[in-house]
Order: C-alpha cells, then structure tokens, then sequence
C-alpha cells in the first residue's frame, strides 16, 4: 500500500524518482519502477495486481493446507462410499471458511462400483502372489474365482491382430509399458488397452483380462482406472498388474505354460447420490459473467487422491481465495467447481445439464487435474492472444517459467467437457506430467509425493492469469469467431 | 594370446616396439604397452591376467543369466517353504553346469516362520485400509485381531523414554525415518526399532508394534525384515507401515486419538532343514587354501529377492565361473558359498560350526549382500596393503572408479561372521546402498531393479581381486599380526 502511495506520488506530483527511491529506501520497502507499480492505466493496474497476487501465491500456505487437509481428514473418497458424503460437507465447510459466496450443492444420480477383496497368483509353474488392482467397473469373478492359462501379449496391437476364438478359456495379459511424456500424452496412448482391452479379449474367448499397469514406474503398487465394456461383448473380469509382476508373467511365458489364478469381488449401484458443488468469488461490476475453475473432489479409493486430484482442488480454490481477499475485486465472478464424479464419469453431464440455460455466462473455462507438478504452459482458445486486455500475461508467467503456447487448448479437462461441447471456451495451464503417472490411480498418490513449491507455482499462476481474465471484458468466443 | 606373443617377442628378442606396433596394427589388434601385458615377472603376468578378467567380466552376461534365472524360476526363497528347497536344487545344478567342482550340501537344522494372512486398518477417525507386512518372526495375533488406540512415537528415543505401564492396552506406533548414506549406515541406526522396538514397547504395556518401514522411499511397499523378540517382556504383534500410512497416522494422530485394528497369522516350525551349498573353482597348486566368497540364496517372502541377495549370488559365482574359465588357474581355490539362511539367521554359525577345523585353510573370507548397485570402495584385512603382491590392485580397481580404501574391513557379511569370529580375514567390496534401502525386504526387490552395467561393475572387481590374492601367496593372518 506504501508503495502504491510512493509510486503514485512520483506520477502525480512529478516527484523527482530519486527522492522516490531515498523514501522507499528509508522506509525499507523495495524501490519499484513507476512504470510497473503505478495506478496510471486500467491495464497497468491490472498487471500490478495481478503480479502481486502472483508473488504472494508464491509464499501463501492456502493451498498446502487444503491439500493436507482433504488428504488427511477424508482419505479416499470414491463415489458410492460414506468417504464421498463426507467429502462434500469438507468442501462445503471449506468454501465456507475461505470467505466464498453462493455456495451451492448439486445433486446427481449415477451408476457406482466398490471394489471388495481382491486376489491374484500365479499357480503355474510355481505359485507366486500377484499385485493386482480390480479395473474401475470391473464385473467380479465367480466367488472361486478363475484359473486358466495365460496369453501374453507383448503391444496392445498384438491382441488386436488376435483371431476371433484364439483366447477361448485363456486369461489375456497385455503387457505394454507406458512411455513417460511432459504432456501426459503417453497416457492415451498407453490407456486404451485399460478401457477396451476387457471387451476386445472377450471377443477373442477370453474370460479375463489382465493389463501391465498404465504406469511409468517400475513398482509393484498396480495402477487401476475405469474400464468401459462394449454392448456387444460379454463382460470379463479386469485388472492391472504391478509392473514387475507383468515382466515376470513375460519372462515365465517364453519358458513354458503360465497359469493364473484370479478373485474379484465388487458391489454396484445404479442410482448413487453424487454431487457437483461450486462457490463463488462474486465480482465488482458483472457478476453474472462466471469464469468456471476447478479440481474433482472424488478419488480412486486406493491412495488418497492428493495428486488426483486433492491437489486441483487445492490450487483452483486457493487461487480464487487469494482473489477473494484483494481490496478490490475483478469485474467477473469467479466460480470453483469441486466435481463430484471425474474418475467414473458423470459431474460433467450433470453441471452441463443443470445450466444448460445458463452457457452464455460462463466466459471461460479450466480444470486442474493433472497433479501438482510445475506449470509450464499457457494455452489459451483461439484467437485469444489478439486480445489487448491479455498482452501482458506473457509477462506475468515468464517468472513462473510459464510459457505462453502458440497453440490454443484444445482441452480443459474430463469435467469441463460438457461446458466445452456447449460452446464454452477452455483454457489449460499444462502442468509438468512426467512423474504423474508414477503415482496416480495407485496407493501412492498420497500427501508426500505433492511438492509444496510446486503446487505454490501452480497455485501462482491460475491467480494471476484468473484476475487478469477476470478483471478484462476480453468475450474469448468472439476472438475464437474472429481466429476462424 | 596374439597380443601375448607379440609382447613378449618384444621383451625377449628385443624387436622395435615400433615394429611390434606396426604388426598388431596389420593384425587388427590394439597396441599394447609393453610393461602391461608382458609375462616378464610373475607380477606382471597376475596384473595382466586380473586385468583381463576385469574386462572380460564387463561385458560378460553371466551374473544377469544367474540372476534372471534364480529369480524368474524360483521366486521368493523364504526358509521352511518348498521354494527354498527348490532353490537348493537350482543352486546345485547352476555350479554343476558352470563348471564348478566339489559341489557340496551341508544341511542344518533351524527354526522358521512362515506368514500368514495380514491386514491392519485405521478404524477411527475413519476406516482406511493400511499397507503393512508382519515382521519376521512376528507372532500372530488372536483370529479375530487386536484393535487399540495408538500412541506415536516419531522417534524410537521417544519410545525408550516412555515410563513403564505408559502403553498399557496401546498400540505403540515408531514414526522415525531413516537417512540415505551411501555406506548403508542408516539401516544400523533405524534398525534397531524394527529388531528390538517390540520387546520395548511391550515392557511398557503394549499389545502391538507398528514401525515405519525401515526404508528410504516414500513408498506404501512396506519393509519387512527380522525382529528379534528379548526373554524378559511379553511377544507382541510387530509389523511393518507403508511410509504414507506411518505419515497419516502421525498426522490423524495430531488431530486426536487414532485407532487401529491389526490381524496377523503366520505358523512356525522349530526344526526347518537349511542348506549352506557351496562349490570350488580349485586351485593350481595350492588348493587347500581357500578363499571363502559368496551371497545368501534365501531371501524374503514379498519380492523375488533380486537385491537381497541373487545378486550377491550371480556376482560371485560369476566371477569364480570367469576364474574357472582361465587357460591357467591361479594357485589358491575360490569357494562359492550360497549360503542357506540369512535373512532370520543361522547359516554363519552352521558353516562355522561344520568346519571349525579347518579354519586355518580360510585363507580370506567375502559376502557380496548389499545388492548390485557399483562398488565404490575395497576395504582388505589390517595390514594387507603392506603386501608386494597386492600393490597393484589399486591400478586394477582404478578402471573400475574403485578405491582402496586405508581403513581395514570391519565386517565382511552376516554369513561370514562365523567365520571372522573364528579368526579368517575378510574383505569388503563395498557398493554404494544409497538405493538400497529403497527396495531391500519389500515387494519392490524384483529383478527390473538391477542394473545390468552396475551389476558387471560388480563382477569385473570381484574376478580381478579374486585373481590376485588367488595367485598369490599373502598370508592376511600374518599381515595383521605385524600391523598391530
């Protein structure tokens, strides 16, 4: 505030700069260019704010505290369990809390799955515990379980090329690793053999299916995630193996015969209570303009979800927060989603279905679920960079190392992808994922794998890039018209 | 034996070093410094041949071949399963087809535990399902469990400080860490809650023990290992916490009480036979000295036991097998021991115990038991670096970024302990354990975390020193006699 004082008086009153630079000094607060610090311009304070919000986020305790706090005082919180419901009052008491209004719980009705006991071993040619994690949906196993022999298959590729009926009575075991990446790109790539792998064995005669862990780690702990059976093939059992178990299974199946033992247990539901819940930080002057942000509240029920995505929660809601505290609000109001249903499907189809009236206030949208590693990317929509308003978030992300792309999002995230398809511009703050998917959908996702000075640099970024947005009158969808 | 002859055509009939040059050039062979390869004096000759053993060894596929079989076709090797007897006959037929003489099986009798199944969970504030393993030698808890509030420790110090009667009807949980030292000094400190944390906590009037892994991860793998219950306290329940878990029940424990439900089953037998088997690489001339090398073949029941210890078996032996494989032998006979219990004791005082009148014949003991990461430092009897004969071991090791180190070896391996005390000099390669801790005792001891290139680093040290002391005729005893 100082400061302000100072810099304006150099502006206003043709103080000379170096009497400016000799009361900073005595002062002992940091002499500061005018240019920089001074109210002069809309779009000059609009930087000084924003770069204030950018380096106090650096060294503000918000988010780590929401991050321990969800991954400590809740746990997993998979959809169907009384760890969910729980989840949503911590969000609601949360919002609370940090100062945020309209506050508001939307309820949806989804199908659910929880995994009961689970076991695998191979049983020939010698016995040899598996780690294994049921796929998310997996129908389970007759309570004996199955025993059969393995067909390993070295690429997804090779399972496809398999005729129909060569797995009648196998067990098919998909063994491709997956290739670590700073996009996160290896993860599609990788992925399909986990959401089709199931249905495309089961074609071939299978009657289970076992897939090396969509992970980039070398460890046992098994990565799960959701499965998708097709309509018109019979539903097998499913899981993931530990990353050395599966090699083992390679080596062991290029010796002889292997055989394998598999029990899956899991209850469904067809009409589970799950909630998508929001908060706002209310704008000054156009309020009903809503930039929509956020993480997802639910988790795999393995870890604890504090990289996916305690951690999304965490950065978005503490960004908004430190919005929330400014002197002056922006113009827009900004509005933080805790989604209630990422990890199966389901929070994006309710919040585009409650407001689908409602599409044309929603200025933009963003998701972090990508863990809490370093930002090192802007995308903006199209068109956006042409905006005068935005001229200076190059600046304002260069020292966070943050690159501005050329290129525009082309993706906010799973949840926003209902807002997306009903017009809404996205816009996407790439984090780092080359060690993401060591970690997530794994017992390992839990509070020490987060770095807080990381999540800070996140957490530094949506709040500066949000109140820049937030505070201009910048109508993305125009720009993008205009880009065409 | 091209490059022999036109080195030693050099030395003895003066040809020009130029001309010899000239001819190895024409032959497609490296030229070669005289001095180095010649077999002038029985000096140079050793050099020369432990020099080309170490080169051959590094690129050598014999330990990998050991090491991939042992663990793909025997698996986990826990003492009183039919996996280690399994692992007796493979041991056997290995030395047999490597070449190795006087193949010998020396049985005894010791007691065993085997594990059962294992589950704990926090039950209070909430249900979460922990990652743990019993410690060796743990007993079992009641059918239906033991379920308690804890009290935590966050170091072991704290534990000892505790007043006696201060965790009557408690379950002690010791949180503390354990520091990454390249020397693997951090186990010895950590270590001692896992061996003697149970007997403490129970004089205090505990009903169970947790412990943090004794681990460097941050993993929820959790360590298992030996613990050793004291004759005047109580056996309670002891297991092992996944690092994440022991950190969440610290931080639960912060917030209020914290309860816990524990189930452990696991058998025992007090007369499991064992093996010690071991196998020579005979000596040329003076085969009844004998240097005693070798790793442990059982191992925990969790991973496949690739660090501890199928590397210390695929190390040695493969360095004796290179030996064996030499046109000449050297003097003294290599011994390969894989020794048959280390992991809950008794193998060091069996092999004792069986040839305790032949101590004199020992001419030097060594254990490689600290898995296949690169050797950093050789540590040789008090006295030794006196001897002519091993002068040129620094120049051999160099190659390999290995020093001698001016400190004597303290400890050469658990398995050699009866022999050190019985009065054999032992030597120490000693690699570098900062990954160690990471793996050892827990699921993640599996063969895709041993480094091929680390691994022949490994062997090529072992084969040379191996050489040397072999075709020598130092006499450690002595040597240490005169040091003193």
């Amino acid at each position: 505030m100082l400061l302000d004082f100072l810099a304006s008086l150099s502006h206003r009153r043709q103080m000379p700069r170096t009497l400016v630079a000799l009361l900073s000094a005595l002062l002992i607060v940091p002499t500061v260019a005018p240019g920089v610090a001074s109210a002069q311009t809309p779009r000059q304070s609009t930087f000084h704010v924003a770069e204030g919000l950018r380096d106090r986020a650096l060294k503000d305790g918000t988010a780590w505290t929401v991050l321990e706090s969800l991954t400590t005082e809740i746990g997993p919180r998979l959809v169907g369990t009384p760890a969910m419901t729980r989840a949503k009052d911590w969000g609601l008491a949360k919002f609370e809390s940090l100062g945020f209004s309209n506050i508001k719980v939307e309820p949806f009705s989804k199908s659910s799955w929880v995994r009961g006991a689970e076991s695998a071993s191979i049983t020939g040619p010698y016995d040899f515990p598996l780690s294994i994690l049921g796929l998310g949906g997996t129908v389970p196993t007759p309570p004996k379980g199955i025993e059969a022999e393995v067909v390993v298959f070295p690429a997804y590729a090779d399972l496809l090329a398999a005729p129909k009926g060569s797995l009648t009575g196998k067990i098919a075991v998909v063994t491709q690793p997956m290739t670590r990446t700073q996009d996160g790109s290896g993860y599609g790539a990788a992925g399909v053999a986990r959401r089709s792998g199931p249905s495309e064995a089961a074609r071939r005669g299978a009657i289970a299916f076992l897939t090396r862990s969509i992970s980039t780690s070398d460890l046992r702990s098994p990565h799960t995630g959701q499965t998708r059976y097709a309509d018109d093939a019979p539903r097998i059992p499913a899981a993931a193996l530990g990353v050395p178990d599966a090699e083992l299974i390679e080596r062991l199946s290029r010796r002889g015969p292997v055989r394998l033992r598999l029990n899956l247990a899991s209850t469904t539901s067809d009409k589970t209570l799950a909630w998508n819940i929001s908060a706002d930080i209310q704008g000054s002057t156009r309020a009903d303009e809503v930039i929509v942000i956020g993480g997802h509240l639910d988790s795999w029920d393995v870890g604890t979800g504090a990289i996916d995505d305690a951690s999304g929660i965490a950065i978005t809601t503490a960004a908004a927060k430190l919005i929330g505290d400014l002197p002056r609000r922006p113009a827009r109001t900004i509005r933080v989603v805790m989604w209630g249903s990422e990890e199966s499907g389901g929070s994006s189809e309710a919040y585009a279905k409650e407001h689908k009236d409602r599409m044309g206030s929603f200025v933009i949208a963003g998701e972090s679920d990508l863990g809490a590693d370093r930002i090192y990317a802007l995308q903006l929509p199209a068109g956006a960079l042409a905006a005068p308003a935005l001229a200076d978030v190059p600046a304002l992300m260069a020292p966070l190392k943050i690159i501005v792309s050329r290129e525009p999002a082309p993706f906010a995230g799973s949840d926003t992808e209902g807002l997306q398809q009903a017009g809404v511009p996205v816009l996407s703050l790439r984090q780092d994922a080359s060690r993401y998917f060591d970690l997530h959908h794994s017992p390992d996702d839990t509070l020490d794998k987060v770095d807080p000075e990381q999540l800070s640099q996140n957490v530094a970024a949506w709040a500066a890039l949000l109140y820049v947005i937030a505070d201009s009158d910048v109508d993305f969808r125009a720009l993008a018209q205009a880009s065409k």
